[in-house]
């Protein structure tokens, strides 16, 4: 068994892992770190972890590099660029679920951290060239060699997934493509803020950060990586009253020849081999895919308007987070790139 | 006190204007008539009407027709038209609330019937040419002398709404403008249907009749007829686990001479003297509207894609139905605009 | 028009008042005060006020004490105690949402805060003789006298108006009455704590304070006082996914000579002629009195058992909070005590 | 691999059964069997369980009772007691989700049918003496041999797992025992009526057949069948905004001997080799065991009043439906008890 160490154990992204783990062959947890919380048991903190993990919950000072085989860090911005160097020198790969690593150019993170309205500095720039953003399906070669894995935003996950086979395939006509996104409450956290207490959640539905949302510059990123073309990302995230799941639906102009079903096979086509994606036909509900590492898809072409449409959603804790994460720990360790991950739905 | 018959009293829309009319000035609740529970009171149906209003039930056969002055026919699609003559002959106003007479034309009829499934046979063509579209912020002159009103779909009339400015105006570049749209359930009544239990709808976000929703056919009409130009609607609605509130998402292309200032006076100033039009820099919250008879818009220009992007919030039950509906009365019986209808959003 | 103060209007209570008194037809707000968001515009704090209240938001010190006819605390423990010496000699009635006024005695408001885990200290008891319990349907004649009132807690009122005709009547039997409550979560306020964020609470319904719930000590106070016997209460307060509403089950012995029937017919008589009490034979629920001033009440007794068996349910932020307060408020103006609160409940 | 058959599969309490019968390392889905949707793969009724279970659905008639090595009824009331004795004379052990076989005398089942509405008639009385109690804590001698078990009702499990140490202790001072249970609407299955739709519900605590639910008649079965006395269950149910979750408090007398720590003692020691029972000090959260074949309960002795106070939660759908169904089927089989059922509670 390898041993993984969790740090921000005591957040969403740490719990998310610790449930996978839990259940996965070839990982055991070894530690678990956060700043809160310390000489705690971590099912003392969630309780209905209780028979399931007792681990205490160690400060990041207390780490054991020698128990350690690969380091999750479930933390918040500006907390891996601190911690990053040891790990990297004691060659322990590293999967970082904040936008620290999600960039290789200062450039990039500097957009980032002003959209998110952050301070700028970037601690550890030296080891940006060396990050691989972590989105396996289309990755996974790097991701298999890679120290640090920048694992992706929620909604650019659901994003680049959505888009990727339309833009390698070159048929996009128009420059911007539009993506309106919807997402439960659980993607801010823990502690999600005032707007998202209950009496005021329960019956809002409400646009922020219009055209300026974080995850635009990676997906830019990844998108015109695989272009001929250079698009802009239009993204309007919305907060709907629901706990996890993003839909996201995406909306572009599109080469008059092709149609819907020759659209459906290059999609079908692209992810053949994908064991978390599934391209369907269906209307996409985020129940389909809640409490599941599976992102579903569902490409279409709008008769009356020509225009190309695609709907994409995903839980984001599980795709949108700790699931795509241990896919990526996965493909470091070379184990099978779904173990641990291939559970139904939780439902209704 | 005019006197006002409500037919379909015992669903939401029906409840809807009974809470209006029991606060407004000019209008007593005469009649109420339903299919079903009829010899109950109304309060048996709605026990939180107990000691507010407690009429009985009627069936349409019982209606007393000399002892009304307005008939809100809060009825499915298919029902008004077989009772309209009677209402027309007697110079009854009446203000349906289904896609009944929303048309002028029969073609028009037919699109929208086969969009939600339904048979095309419209059982009175002859007084579709008599009717007036209830959209009181444009037609407010024609509703004051109409006879048969269509009371505009709630999807309808956030788009109309959120469009006319830019579209009157002159200054959409794109044939195609994009309207992406959430609503809450109560939107479907109060037999919503299987996916909208309890257990099927709190964690589900879906998209549904993608590209063909009913109301596309009355946005596409009201906007077009104010426009120089052609526009094509592609429409995405959306389910989300909300009671009450619609928010749609619309983008279109914009000429380059319009900024987001210059959008902001368009809209000001089209909406200048209108009550219920809020029109706003903030981000649209359904919360800021729930249970009141307001849109809220908020027009802008994209900086990084130079996209109009327009957001629009409702209460799809009051200004997406019944209030709206009470706003046309008020017009069309010489009573202020807002009697009845003045009241702050139901919060939290 | 009287003048009303509003402290603590930025909060869950000032807003319920603003609310109330916009439609009130004896009221005018006069001045807000709050230690938060001082000298912005309420309609900042809460957006759906717009072009209904835009007064600015003062400080406490800003006060202009002689444009009041009457003062509502609607703050948080502790800070009435330290303002209402001012108000008291000048002779401005207030009505205080707290516990600092709540109890004529200081052993009783130790026993509260001890349960409620603050500090025992109160800066005011010289004034505690001159309160008054503000509760309409029994202190009315008190309280139009009243120059402090103390407004009850929301469990409290739910439980004191189920169980006083039983206990004025002496026909209950057993020293205990057990009370089982449930509770939505704005009754916890604007900032209800890290178990009420939306992912936290969605899906959790939880006990608390078993057994020492601070509303005891005033359920027990009017009981008591109300009564021949001696009764102890035991409540279990219980949170729920709920926004608003509170339903409590209670549970006693009853003298075997009363059925049903008769058990009806004393809590009709009791509450012949109070407006917003509501006896009724069906099952409760809070939906029928979400939003309104209303409380209704189930008295019966189970046929197997023998037990006395009451449901009682509120809209916990109106007759639980800013309602009752209003209602004690037109009884010391001599306004009709129904003014302002006569609306239906918000459905659905 | 054992063969399992599931009749009602397109239920939620089939649904359950497939979801944990996936992760089984003893049991093979064999055959789906339901009234409607024959023909249809499971996964178009469900399709979250796409690529998990695409197996189709069958009629009754279509059963292979050659390749069956155990039957789940997760059918309605009615159902079970029609098929029952082509299965009995077959030896194949059945595990009935109604209250068809949870009775060992048709006079029990009379009381039953008559508390849920029903018509009393039970078409196969003869095997009634077969049955067992699927009560796996209480019964799991009986469960291995038996070939007909009547898994309890959701709220009886938490009622009786509540009391029974309580109870068996002869503790209990106090004819009736009070029990006040809260339950999401998963319970009410998948066509829960129009109270359960989003709107009705989302807003809603209400109490339903107060002290006549269906649930009371096995409660009191194995409570008396335990004690040296005969206690009666006064139990009120209510439905709150909740998909899954089970909470129940119960009260009774205690005797004076008894104090909270002696108390936890017993239900320490009573349920000290039960896998799935999990004894606390802590206030009980349904989250804590959402998802879960887990019951937690929290039993005290209230300090005030000297009442018994116990606290139970289960999750409706898996310890009270689908999850104790397997750990009996897993009894019979010889199974390791957890088989299957040893995950963590789903969170958040």
């Amino acid at each position: 068994m390898k041993k993984a160490l969790i740090v921000g154990a005591t957040g969403f992204g740490g719990l998310g892992l610790i449930e996978i783990l839990l259940r996965h062959k070839g990982f055991q947890i070894a530690q678990l770190v956060a700043r809160k919380d310390v000489g705690k048991k971590i099912s003392e903190v969630f309780p209905h972890l209780e028979g399931f993990c007792d681990l205490p919950v160690q400060s990041p000072e207390e780490i054991n590099y020698n128990d350690i085989d690969i380091a999750f860090f479930s933390t918040p911005d500006k907390a891996g660029m601190y911690m990053i160097h040891t790990f990297y020198e004691k060659n322990i790969p590293v999967i970082d679920f904040s936008g620290d690593f999600r960039f290789t150019t200062i450039d990039d993170y500097t957009i980032y951290a002003k959209n998110k309205g952050m301070n700028t500095e970037h601690t550890s720039p030296d080891v940006l060239a060396h990050t691989v953003y972590g989105l396996p399906e289309k990755y996974s070669e790097k991701i298999k060699k890679a120290k640090i894995v920048g694992n992706p935003g929620c909604f650019a996950i659901a994003m680049i997934l959505g888009l990727l086979p339309a833009v390698e395939e070159g048929i996009i006509d128009s420059e911007t493509i539009i993506c309106d996104g919807k997402t439960g409450v659980s993607g801010a956290g823990k502690n999600p803020g005032e707007a998202n207490f209950y009496p005021q959640r329960y019956e809002d539905v409400n646009t922020y950060r219009e055209g300026h949302h974080q995850h635009v510059v990676e997906v830019e990123n990844i998108v015109n990586a695989n272009s001929t073309k250079k698009h802009k990302i239009l993204f309007i995230p919305q907060i709907v009253p629901l706990n996890r799941g993003i839909l996201v639906t995406m909306y572009a102009d599109v080469q008059s020849n092709i149609n819907s079903d020759s659209l459906f096979e290059i999609y079908k086509s692209y992810y053949s081999n994908k064991p978390f994606i599934h391209i369907t036909h269906r209307s996409c509900h985020t129940t389909d895919v809640r409490g599941t590492n599976r992102c579903q898809i569902r490409p279409s072409i709008d008769l009356r308007t020509g225009k190309l449409f695609i709907t994409s959603v995903i839980d984001n804790l599980i795709k949108g987070q700790s699931g795509n994460a241990v896919q990526n720990a996965n493909l470091i360790m070379g184990f099978d790139e779904t173990e641990g991950l291939m559970v139904p739905a939780f439902y209704p």
